[in-house]
């Protein structure tokens, strides 16, 4: 790996640039599959899934028997090491439960606000080589502890009409039953618009390739809202002496073991770090199964050198990481400057693995460099906040002339009256 | 105003409809704006400003004379009415700074949240016949309390080049300088890709007509946040013999007057109530400076008759509005009970108005519908929340295995072989 030395800050815009991915050509497919779905709702999902996933399915919705046969196919220290994820995820997202207080902005005037789950909520979980079943505990889990009543789960079938046990499993575990085998465009114009058998969702959250991506933005434009705009997922490390050089490295090939298109950063203070961590990157990569995607990845991957924590910190910022590898003597430093990263890992002994499955946090975060306006799924993803107001006599009076005055300055007219009408009856009560 | 007594609830989706726009014949005018603002940048917002705007600038900027001159044309009793809706408003959005605890999810796995400012932020405040200063304070106000680094305000120039002295007084009370004349799409393209004079912003926030609508949409393509899908203003109120059908009226009408696609909706178990509400928003009317405006939206509006208060929530709950009065004995049931709405008011003396300007709650909520999914502008809308874990070598030690299970069961043996380092190394040390 070519290590970048002392960039100077006018390259850094090139240097830290990610793959664009050009989606004008997929618009049109898109587009079309939304035309249809939204006229001829289940036949043209039915149709797509044909075309696109090459199995003719009679029925959309798992049975009760694919779910019981779920439990019986898979080992007893999978099903085990799936429950204690749940039990630590639902412990980190039941802890964002916090209530806002009641507010006395004026005398008589009180002012506070309460969360409401989402009601009908959409869930994609990709199919394709990996059963991304980590991805169904990720997102039923907060949406479960929320309180969403109607919580749909969609996820492409296989060759033989078929979604992973271990994603059904999970699901089944995690309370939700309402599973549907649609996958890509057609899944989300059908959570978009309902259809016959997809329910019609206000929020669809999940990952997914560049077609559910372009999708999902499609859908906002029907009023959906959506979780987060997806890409390719991205480590950055920051490492010193005190960083394990192998550790270091296989959280590197660990991210980049995603997709070629996976993008990998380390930055450090020391070209010997580097050097260290590069020559273990190679020693390691041989022994993976998917080391073909692992090298290109690294390929396309960056060491960079810089001459203090501060401008490290500048880059890193800069950069905007999904997640944040911390491996220094000064993680402190680090912790309080990020401003912005998805999720963030402290120490020689929290592989980023830790939070992809087990540790509690959600492995669901903004890519992109979107860390710099989006948060990761939480538990407010699931939720609204609405604002409550109650004003008594002696509030409105006290905050009634000052809106009577806003309100004529703005030329609003009937907003005044309302506050007059309401001040007059408190005169006349004298 | 016709009462709707007692409809089916197959008929809800028809009765509730909002006004539908039509957009995609803006999308074309949009795309081409933000084409040329991408390409030719400061010029072709210049010259969208000579188009669209009627006015040729030398200067975006609002200088320091400008500022000046706007504190001495107020009147003072509106400079203090601002100062009041401040304090409140400050005072409601800084009790939103909650910070989560850290939580252990297993032993030696510590997991928390910590929340930061979006650093780049555009606000847009519309031109137009009413100077909607109320606004910049509900943009600006949780702006700086969430301690956003870089705050643009882009509002449209009048004829003369100029903008309202009460928006340019309330964004310099507020501690925001940089102030651009530039309205419309240009500006929100000018937002989303920068200009010479025009920063790159990660989120735009504010209301707009259609065009700013349609183009905030786009905006978020290119990879900027918006606050929410924008549209017409509406208002439900539900009401019963304890309301004041004067005090309803005015609220009513506060709504209606907004523009002639505003949607007023007020539902009750009592037809005498809607009765008196409905005779009090006629004698009302006709003294109102925007008569005409507020007529052609109370004919769209609707007293709609229900037999009960569970069908009442529910019809409330199907339509979800940006703005719920509850005028009721029974208040508690449907405080308690209302799952989608911006904004709540409770109560005879708590007028929509006092939302709109003074109470402290934030008046930018989401409209048509998108209560479903979307909150109104809060704190958090100007900040991200970001994950944080620490493990210990005992806290790997208990979730490692499970991380193993996992990560080979998803086929990602990388992820599974940064655990398994761990693990060896801590065996080793034994």
């Amino acid at each position: 790996m070519e290590i970048i030395k002392y960039p100077a800050k006018e390259t850094w815009n090139v240097l830290l640039q990610r793959a664009t991915q050009s989606v004008a050509d997929i618009e049109d497919i898109v587009a079309e599959v939304f035309e249809n779905v939204k006229v001829k709702k289940d036949k043209a999902v039915c149709s797509y899934t044909h075309r696109f996933d090459k199995v003719q399915l009679d029925d959309m919705f798992v049975s009760q028997d694919e779910f019981e046969e779920s439990i019986s196919v898979l080992s007893q220290e999978l099903k085990e090491a799936i429950r204690l994820a749940k039990r630590n995820i639902e412990k980190f997202h039941r802890a964002q439960d916090i209530q806002g207080e009641r507010i006395t902005t004026s005398k008589g005037v009180f002012c506070w606000q309460e969360k409401r789950a989402i009601t009908n909520v959409g869930l994609y979980i990709p199919g394709g080589s990996a059963p991304l079943f980590s991805t169904v505990l990720m997102l039923v889990c907060p949406a479960k502890i929320a309180g969403c009543k109607n919580i749909v789960l969609c996820s492409p079938p296989n060759k033989e009409g078929k979604i992973h046990p271990a994603i059904l499993y999970t699901a089944q575990l995690c309370g939700v039953s309402n599973v549907l085998k649609v996958g890509g465009i057609q899944a989300i114009a059908g959570m978009t618009f309902g259809t016959e058998s997809i329910p019609k969702v206000s929020k669809i959250f999940g990952p997914g390739n560049q077609y559910v991506t372009v999708a999902k933005q499609l859908a906002t434009k029907y009023g959906v809202a959506i979780d987060m705009p997806a890409g390719p997922s991205e480590l950055l490390v920051v490492a010193d002496e005190s960083a394990n050089p192998a550790f270091v490295a296989s959280d590197l090939l660990s991210q980049a073991e995603h997709g070629v298109d996976s993008q990998v950063i380390c930055v450090s203070t020391s070209v010997e770090v580097l050097e260290k961590i590069s020559v273990e990157v190679y020693a390691q990569l041989e022994k993976l199964p998917r080391k073909e995607i692992a090298k290109k990845s690294i390929e396309n991957s960056k060491l960079i050198l810089v001459s203090n924590d501060l401008i490290a910190l500048e880059l890193i910022n800069a950069y905007g990481p999904e997640h944040f590898i911390i491996c220094t003597e000064n993680n402190n430093f680090y912790c309080q400057g990020i401003e912005n990263a998805g999720s963030v890992f402290l120490g020689n002994y929290t592989p980023e693995s830790a939070g992809d499955y087990a540790s509690g946090t959600n492995h669901t975060l903004p890519t992109n460099g979107h860390t710099k306006a989006y948060s990761g799924v939480n538990l407010n993803s699931f939720q609204k906040t609405i604002s409550f107001q109650k004003i008594s006599e002696k509030g409105i009076q006290g905050i009634g002339p000052a809106i009577e005055i806003m309100a004529e300055a703005e030329g609003l007219f009937a907003h005044k009256n309302a506050v007059t009408l309401r001040l007059n009856s408190l005169k006349n009560k004298k």
